[in-house]
């Protein structure tokens, strides 16, 4: 059974493409208050489950013992622009613990945001593993093992100790068994997780009603994405942009290949989106409409979550030829 | 009725991302000969049809008045990649007929192929509108104004003749009226046409059997794609190494958003693919799996070729962590 389809590109009037996909919202009570397309198939959240691995970091006190503050934690949720700012930071984390570049796991990317990259480019300085977007997660991931005493050498295979408490706290938080949650490789080389789409909203209800309670570790966690948005994605990103129009009320983290998490603390609601072809220009348009469903965003989108909303799709000569659109 | 799903890209054991697509296969008779998905649905071809855009070009006589040789109506039908070689062409061609980059409708973009990107990076030079990868076809609709002694200024619009050209040809080759065929605005400005795609395949059918009855005016079209396959598309551009390792028994030619189109001479047939969602990793196998079951390409592909059926996912550390498959 195809899923239905979310969004519509035009050139003109006619649809040129077409990206189909699958939605979940949880309610506080865990349940499902409303499902498009199949929620049970099993997706890979990918960075949208960083907040949750972040959690483990705290509850073994490595954040308190190191004395991380809310900015870094907000950096070890983040797939972030690699931005100075951000690279400064993962940076100084490292440092905390003793350990340098050359121990983070990931590769080097370009930065995933424009200023990061025109930054870059003017400085002439190298692109590290630093700019990497899940610099800070990995950061956080070794000063974890640091902190309890593991080998910080290989801490992002699947059978060392941070890679299995990061399966733990996934599988508790979505309400999983651990050996129903799929295991593979993500792009910046840790444990890639994969579970149904649904218990993916749940894990993100049970964050949202964790802060709404205001249970200490989660609301930490959100605490710091909401107060430091620019951390959590970087210029322009689309998370960051989120976070800071609605006040934290939405509070928003991308995965690669179509997939974005939100927790929405007041009402206690998680939201799972992944657009099955792993196009991103189809997921911005699907969370915004599902807020304005929810009364978290206007209908009248401020203009720069409306630029995310109404893509207009321009040709090389800078003219409007098209739209993206919702299809619902 | 949703298509069904070409492609497959997994994480893993996983399968993360799903592209659909339909897949129209036409024979020398211009009936179905394979058809996957709904081929009834208008799609854009883009690029995919600047063979039979140039088609108009030579049989109004401008190609023979300006000497136009085969590496120019080569790129006239070309996507190519902005290297060096392609720029200089281009240029050489507007100089024919006393214009220059100013006078083309296209806007500039990056080169496409990775070669061209860094060649024009290391040179200093600026980018312009001859690297856009349609600076050939412009050209040539540029030759076509110049010889009819009509406007050169405004060639892009619906309504110059060069464009009135350019749907009467696709419209004939399609077997359509001109009435049926739609009209959008393409990435370079010019007008972009949308029929459907089982049509899409006829004409190239069509194109496919006029070589093979040696019709002058396709033959020297195809016979310029074919001998000069770096024209086309560039360095590692799929079209180029997909006409080089069939000794052009296959002309491809590729569309954005998930097009493809591919004319088989010797068996007078004519191939067209769309990707629902537009991505690009999709459509190569899609297109070679099409070309084996025509015994065109062995099972046993070629190296070059193989690189782009049996795609790794590779992780920021260069780890093989998943593949793109095809579903059948």
């Amino acid at each position: 059974m195809a899923n239905p389809v979310l969004v519509e590109v035009l050139r003109g009037a006619v649809v040129e493409s077409r990206h189909r996909g699958a939605i979940a919202v949880v309610d506080p009570d865990g349940a499902a208050a409303f499902v498009c397309g199949d929620v049970d198939r099993p997706v890979f959240p990918r960075s949208a489950v960083k907040a949750l691995q972040a959690l483990r970091l705290i509850e073994t006190g490595a954040a308190d013992r190191y004395g991380l503050a809310d900015h870094e934690l907000a950096l070890a949720c983040a797939s972030h622009g690699g931005e100075p700012e951000h690279v400064a930071i993962a940076q100084a984390m490292l440092e905390d613990i003793g350990l340098e570049e050359g121990d983070l796991a990931c590769g080097p990317h370009d930065p995933l945001s424009s200023r990061g990259m025109k930054l870059l480019r003017e400085s002439g300085a190298r692109l590290t593993r630093l700019h990497n977007n899940c610099s800070g997660k990995h950061a956080a991931m070794l000063a974890r093992a640091h902190t309890a005493g593991w080998h910080t050498y290989g801490y992002e295979r699947r059978d060392h100790p941070v890679q299995r408490c990061s399966l733990k706290s996934v599988a508790h938080w979505a309400g999983l068994d651990e050996a129903d949650v799929g295991q593979a490789i993500d792009g910046c080389g840790v444990v890639a997780f994969a579970l149904p789409l649904e218990n993916m909203a749940r894990a993100w209800s049970r964050l949202a009603r964790a802060v709404r309670d205001n249970d200490g570790i989660p609301s930490r966690i959100v605490h710091a994405m909401c107060t430091r948005p620019f951390l959590v994605g970087g210029t322009d990103r689309f998370d960051s942009v989120l976070i800071e129009e609605t006040d934290g009320r939405a509070v928003a983290k991308i995965g690669a290949e179509g997939v974005h998490s939100i927790a929405v603390p007041e009402q206690g609601i998680g939201i799972a989106v992944k657009v099955d072809d792993g196009a991103q220009r189809a997921q911005f348009p699907a969370v915004i409409r599902i807020l304005q469903m929810l009364d978290v965003l206007p209908a009248s989108l401020p203009p720069r979550l409306d630029e995310f909303f109404r893509r207009p799709v321009r040709n090389t000569r800078g003219e409007v030829v098209g739209e993206i659109r919702l299809v619902h």
